[in-house]
């Protein structure tokens, strides 16, 4: 079988090549959705009555050898038959004959690579989910160990105020959980059906949307076919937003770890396992993978502007423009779980140079603690801010009373910290329910009609 | 009194130029935000005794009176005063004296204008809602008065299926829903209160950071100072980020109306009072407005590349660059307003042709009811396809039969509509219910202490 | 031989995957690059006695031997080898030993690239002006063919003058040649040699940067080394750009065909070639690769975007962030050189339907022609306006006597074509010379030392 | 007289708020533009005899009238006016009566406000070249100054080699001299004359373009009518994008000095009069200027990806969007050269520290420089890379020895210098001609008809 729309025309290869691209790459990554998405086509079409019990059991039999194959990285896509799904329905053809060409039946390729990329999203998500807790677990644990540690806190890059190795650490578990909730809000948003939408009209045909979302595990069904074609691209830009705004963080991180190994801060190690040498330069060790990180959040935004400038000024309805909409949103991705496992990686391993930070707790570090003494000694904030920049002048400022101070903000600090350890564990439990839940979906697709 | 931080250096004017920018100008937009959060602190400094309950109800008095000025216009940002906060401070310290130079106790500047940033973000997310619900009610209204009026449906530009004016209208009503729901999301996550971080680093005084939140109506605190800081432009980006998809959506409403009214479709007319003429042509009506809703949204586009761009790269805690995060956010707000006021105008009155859609109801339109009918009839889809084929090149669909399938699919669409407008009713409900919340805090924060 | 700079440290398996991400399959593209700088390497240090005359011998014609290997596809980039530049300096030391170990002396890996880099952008902007001039003489061409083919001009999608098919074809001429320029300007800018700089700070050689430079036939050397690393992305930004501005070329040339293409405008016919059938609807011809064409600029948009993302804020020197410019420059060239290939074709064998523009031609757009008939009669052209948009209302405008007034303009118009294929066979010598200048630069690299 | 396409139909107060926006406020920057541009319009249309002489003398003079009213801030566009060109053809027709209203003849507009642009553009290149020039001169000054001031050379911000102030600086002054041939190259770019397109489709009328081109100082007509209006925006953004560029290079500089201005590096002091304090922290001088002066790129790249925007996916001829191309521009251009002006000031008055500088230049900076003296000693450099990579790690690298392998690097730096002074004391001359020629056009335009 050629391209579903074959009519006969001789189609130049140049065109062929430029309009087909990389899809057949491309599509690997949709391969074992578009077959899921088949399964539940096949059951509810049997439903309905549009095929027989006994081709829906042949194809879902067909289809569940297939996604076996798939997994396995045994399914080809062969450059003339252009994308996953027309290979999906010559390879059923072969194995089941006539049921096989009536698989299309109600869909159009169009809605068909929507619920691939739906459900493809959505298992990105949940594995995002899963990755991103992993870091914010691994950063509290850390913040954690190197609580009590004082470290100079800086603004402007310059020193302002004490805080502490675990509060600073503590921050990025912080900002994490709050990627976490943003990506449950995310999935929340993606996780309906497009199904049935066709070519973005519908069809004459009692198709039965309701059931196929339910098979799927979709807590609903996108109503509205224009609306379902013309949100082509909108659940991914959600998505790679989402993952962009995890990448900033880790690029914030990276900024961070890339100043506090310098020689000047030494703050900070980075074990040698992420730093590579220099092809000159005998003597370095250089944070590659901290740079390559903090690069790589720029990588996520190319994909995201890429996405955007592609769904960017078109009317309603399909247009061809929406084939590039999966090419950054693969690269996003994949961009997105790889730097989520070195940054963990980088966190858990991270190492700590108590006494260059020590160094760097210069007097001037306490001279807000000093403005807030004599706030409690009764002067308003203002005229004990013009003393302390006085007694600042003069070099008056006296760390060694002034440090227990500290431990007053260090206090309530440990107990943010201990709340967000809870909320985290809540949020584990989240995420397995949710994995556990697509896990038995697809159980529950391939087992018996 | 001057700036907060002057400490008697002269300061170049040009440098003070640069470094203020239209700081005066922006902060208007945030001076009644400032306030707001500023007759929390003051309330709160007095629960836990930093100030006396005398020095509160004063406070408290002359932030009210300042609030109805500013609401009024009458508060003005000096220049040599930078910016809302010095401002506000300044013109307490005339008004109630000493306790004026307490007001900044436990507070810096950094967390202020975080927290008047929330405010006016909360705020303008709660407008947008209403916007928004009023765009997508007016639109599933008209789509339901055109809900029978048949129309081509349209991919690549070119004739696809039949489909009615009202689908195509629900579609727009379908997607406000999603970004309604997307809209309540964004208003979650940027729901809690910054106020207590300080600079970044906390305050050793015995605030209660709790009960700020909950005066000003938070549903939490957020934890961490470090990271209070460092999501600085982060909440702005998502409610940016919110409203530039509504943009895209009106930007494709006005696709499509462009396209629509051109002497060539001629399906839609625009009422003459949204177009203009030109300065050359005599004859022309131009559909200027539809042309300006599409530019909007790049507009949009460019407030949020600004804010991406600006809070790039930083490291951990603040950086002066945060200031620049404030301009795209006012454009953008301001400009998402004015854009929905504008399509739902649009919407209201918009005009259809009967009589040019039926032209262009052209036969090959009905391709697929007529593939669709031989598989009810018994063949496979592939085959059917291959025969419909044929059959349109002999110039073979029989559209009078056909014509009433287009029926099949607008009764199940009918009551997909049916079901958008009760979700909207209850949209309605829950953003009223947001409405009065944040009516009442104001209230409860004016009211005696 | 192993990396450059190992030193016997292991390193992570993930690490390593990282780290080297993709360069091995992108450093392909530069692979030939590195080879051709080798050789001048070579060359230089030979006539500045920091190898022997033997030894430069010898490792010229083991480069030479690798260039064919490697245009031939025979060189290929180990995953433990990282990159180009230490397979090369591994297979030289392969073939002609202790020699081979010297071909790095006064280099870094960080110059090579840069090197690399730098000839490589210069032959895609040699190739792409060749590209561009094709497709500039290709609508020209066209645009003589039907300069007095009459068809109504719009703006704002709406009728708004006459004009002709050849107008509108030279129209994108025009622009083509102003983009022409343009890239000589850009091949201008980045015609001058880092070679030197090795990881920039120079080194204490008595090096011959500029023998280099007159070798690989540089107008100049790019100065000072701390600039030269610190341009890295800066070259390819400006070769990116203007590939991109060519492809905002195509998208409107696309968006103007996908428009007159459609069943209600009619004006041109995409040959069947250039179109591709749906999967759900039997009778459809889709302008897929206009669609794709239009797709393709948002593609680009994204590659800039990448490159801009990626190198921004970075204080001077080099950082490993720069290893991600190579990606997207990669991407935008080949993007780049397979758009203006096939938007030449599509202009070559675009149909045009007159009966159908024609048909078009309605007598609104003689509008202003009877106003200025009346400017010539004697009325300013502000109280011409009014009468004619009177005569307008009134259905007065006389098309008829107005329609010669066509010609007054296409006059004219066929003067400035005239120039245009002038000046277009001036350009087309300077880039045959351009491209004589590289070819005759790599046979003196590989002749006789 | 009301705007100039009025035809008595109603127009919303809503509509036209929307569609005139802040058009009047922006218009204020192109006003004298626009009458510089009718100077030319008035004398041309005598000399082709469309207008008498007598006419043209009104015009004129009273053109040069409005000229010295605009440029003294006495021309208001008022709100119902709409824009410039509007004003001034009202306010002409109040002086000179009948001759006012023909001032529009054979124009639109539509190319009246590209040409506005176009004399914008040229004369902000034109003064950008001029302040880019004295940023390149200051930086260069300085770095002859502080030559011979060795400094450690970083990469991945880690000590690299040595180098020094004086090459660190002149990297800058480089970099701007690159920049200012690229300004040159856009100047040339940009300086054509759209005047006489009309609305895209020319006029039926004997207008002498290469008149107004020549009168106007313009190297050349922009031909064919339908190319100069799709041209809209797309010089702004060669403008912009040249001035983000130098934006950029600024952001560098910034960067840097953030880093160096830290209490861990230390190596410059930014002069009181270019930090601020903090309204919390009594002992801080935060480099407010350089954080604002990194920021502003951004706000930069907010300004290009808005045009960017703004002009994609349109098909050709005029469109209402471009209205929106002139807001980003008046934007960026103002950043740029009250940034480039305040980084001067900077560069002028940078402090520098040479014990701090001096304490950081430990021994493994001089690594590389042992190598190469094994180099010299007839090593194979991949051999002396591994034995210095040895006595690293042995702590046996000696430094007294090696410091002065610096100075040989110095003295070529030294030239390279000398040379970059030499050509920007030849682009000072061609900016000055440049300036003269743009000065006289205008003394011409003003002078006797």
């Amino acid at each position: 079988m050629a391209r579903l729309w074959e009519k006969g025309e001789a189609v130049d290869a140049k065109v062929h090549r430029f309009t087909v691209g990389n899809d057949p790459q491309i599509d690997l990554h949709i391969l074992r959705w578009d077959i899921i998405g088949s399964l539940a086509q096949a059951r509810m079409l049997a439903k309905v009555g549009l095929i027989s019990e006994d081709e829906s059991k042949n194809l879902v039999a067909a289809l569940g050898e297939l996604l076996i194959k798939a997994d396995r990285g045994e399914v080809h896509i062969p450059d003339d038959l252009e994308d996953c799904h027309t290979t999906i329905e010559s390879l059923l053809i072969e194995v089941v004959g006539e049921a096989g060409k009536k698989i299309h039946t109600g869909r159009s390729r169009n809605d068909q690579v929507l619920l691939a990329m739906r459900l493809y999203l959505r298992e990105q998500v949940a594995s995002g989910l899963a990755a991103l807790h992993a870091f914010a677990d691994q950063t509290s644990e850390r913040a954690e160990e190197l609580f009590d540690q004082p470290m100079p806190g800086y603004t402007h890059y310059q020193r302002a105020m004490p805080t502490s190795v675990g509060v600073w650490l503590h921050a990025f578990a912080e900002a994490a959980l709050h990627l976490l909730r943003e990506g449950f809000a995310v999935y929340e948003m993606i996780d309906c059906s497009p199904l049935g939408a066709a070519s973005g009209f519908g069809v004459p045909l009692p198709l039965d949307r309701a059931y196929v979302a339910e098979l799927l595990g979709f807590r609903a069904v996108q109503r509205n076919p224009i609306y379902v074609q013309s949100s082509r691209g909108r659940h991914e830009l959600l998505v790679l937003r989402w993952m962009l705004d995890v990448n900033c963080l880790l690029e914030k991180l990276a900024c961070d770890l890339v100043l506090f190994s310098t020689e000047e801060f030494g703050f900070v190690s980075i074990p040698p396992e992420f730093t590579t040498g220099s092809s000159i330069m005998p003597q370095k060790h250089n944070p590659d993978v901290l740079e390559l990180l903090r690069a790589r959040a720029s990588r996520q935004r190319g994909a995201v502007a890429e996405l955007e400038a592609v769904i960017a000024k078109l009317p309603s309805h399909y247009h061809r423009d929406y084939q590039y909409t999966k090419e950054p949103v693969m690269r996003g991705t994949t961009n997105f779980l790889e730097c989520l496992d070195v940054a963990t990686e980088v966190v858990a391993r991270l190492g700590i140079s108590p006494e260059r930070i020590k160094a760097a707790m210069s007097p001037e570090l306490f001279a807000t603690y000093d403005a807030y003494r004599r706030v409690l000694a009764g002067e308003t904030f203002r005229d004990a801010y013009k003393a302390t920049a006085e007694a600042v002048k003069k070099g008056e400022i006296n760390v060694t009373e002034l440090e227990s101070d500290l431990n007053i903000i260090l206090t309530s600090a440990r107990e943010e910290l201990s709340d967000c350890r809870a909320e985290l564990a809540t949020v584990r439990e989240q995420i397995g329910n949710l994995i556990l839940h697509l896990t038995e979906v697809e159980r529950r697709l391939l087992g018996g009609s």
